[in-house]
């Protein structure tokens, strides 16, 4: 039998409001990665846990665990964690809300005076928004799981200019920890991870469904640094047989792949394709036949196989395109990452937990990367509760209802205890 | 009988290199426009023409007038002209080929002991590089003219943010002509109006012609500030049928256009349809559905009913891509010109004279605007000659080949004597 638990959402209101007003910067939230907004919410969340009477560690990355004790101490714990940092003016709820929905969770849990079984580990993670700070991800779960390459200290601050471990270190934290190739915490020490995020797509808001159960944070495949090359022409003075007209061609290569992600679709497949930049060159202008563009192209999906199939029709798009308008495409290096499915177990749980309290939900596939990815390629079992949001995220006008929130913070409880019970 | 005349061609090259020496800015040519480049060559022209003991004359709006004096003096003047400002950073020729043709054709002239039935006169005109400079069009030849308005005095050069007024003051000129209404010369006392100036497209070069006798110059229909707004989503959490993605409608737009300036041109149109930008706005970035972007597009034609036909494709384009996108475009504000065909009787001089000399030509259209439409909406008889071109036009790498160039003075030179004859 499960104990009657409430979460303590009152508290994570007002650490919400705290949070807030700690780091609007006059348009929206900034809470830079290793930077004063981040230690500022760690150092929030800190005392509040303390004030709870949980017990707290922070690792040699800077990564913040309260943990309350379980009856069997040597058990594998289960960690409720996201992020404290946030996008330059985003939202306040982006990460933050996975914190607080574990330490509202784990506060009720106290304040009923349950034991679970096992302990209980609220984690506040650093520096995940790596595309706003650092061009890496997740170092913050990485470096705990201890599958972050020394090499990638290395990577910039793209507003400073220095180094990952030059900034961890400015906050106290030792980057030889990552050097040494040690860790904090892993598949033998953790049953499952569970996060608690705002859904950053308007899927939940638009089907009128409160939570999403998450069945696997996508893969990618990323260019980054596209370009067609063409010949700068004048043009008016330039027929279309004399052209090389780098932006047409670009044109060409996004409707043509925009069509291929449509009949990929409709045989099945699950992606999202994005030309996150599409451009000619700073130097066009009035008059001029653009003889450079650039773009960034963005597909993901659950299954890798998908963003393969597209991939082929952009190889064979881009030979037919130079072909018939004498340009060239350099598609720049390519990134990407595995696809990480959510644990079968953690998820059925959580259905379990969601259906228990009578909370509607919707199994669905992030959009974004998480931190729990992370977790799963590092063989946690891990999983993910998606909050509706308004407005999207990653801008000041995120949104999120605290009626919502409540919903997801009772079925984390409840997996939490039942779960790991 | 037509006496043996030769163009002085070895003074242009001497001129041409006199000009480049003096304003090669480390990349390619600059000459400002009321600004110091231009006054430069303008002093270099003036004190040849002096030499060659050629009347000067400068009019209130700095243009300059170097004649040989005809028998009869009260007769219309054949003018030969075009511009000595550049574009930044631009290349030797573009303007300044027309005025050391003419200087050319009229040194060989002087030189012969020739005396031309009526006055010819070499003109140098002024700021004809207004797109890069001042935002109008032919600024000198419409001021001499007395077709400029006193509201385009207004404009401000780019740059220095100061307008049109006050750099020609500045140069010691009196904007105040132009306020006045007056002009300084007109349909009434020109009988033709011939500008020599390198080809800006590529079409001689690869047809192998050395030159072109141009039948008009295209009027356009353009917009420079055209936008779509769709919204700002994350790349990765948006499925499609949630996107309101303005780069990918933009992309839509363009290639729609496109084909449908093919299916024009297989009926016969002949025009060019140019997205000078096409681009996601400066605030685009990975993981971001653009929620704007941005296009200049440029639609000439010599026969204004291509323009609109085009533009007929564009306006239910647009209507359907924001029905199928959710997206909304903004055309912002039109502008274009008339088109400016040449006089026939002029061009027929120019090709009998081509034919005299055994030098091949092609009948061809103009890309760009040239001060000779501001002539021939002046109702001057207005012709050009177009000198084959390498590399293009508005940029250091701009080419031209002194054997094709002289082909050029001796057709302009042998049109003087003979239509002005």
């Amino acid at each position: 039998m499960l104990p009657n638990l409430t979460p303590d959402v009152a508290l994570a209101e007002r650490l919400f409001a705290e949070l807030r007003e700690r780091s609007f910067d006059g348009t929206g939230i900034t809470r830079e990665a290793f930077g004063p907004g981040e230690r500022m919410a760690h150092a929030l969340v800190a005392e509040a846990g303390e004030a709870l009477g949980l017990e707290k560690r922070v690792d040699p990355v800077g990564n913040l665990y309260l943990t309350l004790p379980g009856a069997d101490r040597a058990a594998k714990r289960v960690i409720f964690g996201s992020h404290l940092d946030s996008v330059r003016s985003g939202g306040n709820y982006d990460g933050a809300a996975g914190v607080l929905a574990g330490l509202a969770a784990v506060a009720g849990m106290k304040q009923a005076g349950y034991v679970p079984a096992r302990d209980v580990t609220v984690m506040a993670i650093r520096a995940e928004e790596a595309g706003a700070w650092f061009p890496t991800s997740y170092p913050g779960s990485r470096g705990a799981l201890g599958s972050m390459k020394p090499a990638e200290l290395e990577v910039r601050r793209l507003d400073t200019g220095r180094t990952l471990a030059e900034h961890m270190r400015d906050e106290g934290f030792d980057p030889g920890f990552i050097e040494r190739g040690e860790r904090a915490i892993g598949a033998d020490g953790v049953a499952a991870f569970l996060e608690v995020h705002i859904e950053q797509g308007p899927v939940l808001d638009a089907e009128e469904i409160p939570i999403g159960i998450v069945t696997g944070i996508p893969g990618s495949r990323r260019l980054r640094a596209g370009k067609v090359v063409g010949e700068w022409n004048h043009s008016g003075a330039t027929p279309r047989k004399y052209r090389r007209d780098a932006a047409i061609a670009l044109a060409d290569l996004a409707v043509a792949l925009d069509e291929a992600w449509c009949r990929l679709e409709a045989r099945g497949h699950r992606m999202v394709c994005t030309f996150c930049v599409l451009a000619t060159a700073p130097e066009a202008g009035f008059t001029k036949i653009a003889g450079e563009a650039q773009f960034q192209l963005d597909v993901r999906s659950v299954n890798l196989h998908s963003c393969d199939a597209l991939f082929e029709v952009l190889y064979d798009k881009v030979a037919e395109i130079e072909a018939r308008r004498g340009v060239k495409f350099d598609l720049g290096p390519e990134a990407g990452s595995r696809a990480s499915p959510m644990d079968d177990g953690v998820q059925a749980s959580l259905r379990r937990a969601a259906e228990a309290l009578d909370v509607k939900y919707l199994s669905m596939a992030s959009g974004g990367g998480h931190d729990a990815a992370a977790f799963a390629q590092a063989g946690v079992p891990a999983g993910m509760i998606f909050v509706r949001n308004q407005n999207g995220s990653h801008n000041p006008h995120e949104a999120m209802r605290m009626e919502d929130f409540a919903k997801a913070c009772a079925v984390a409880q409840r997996f939490a205890a039942e779960h790991a019970g």
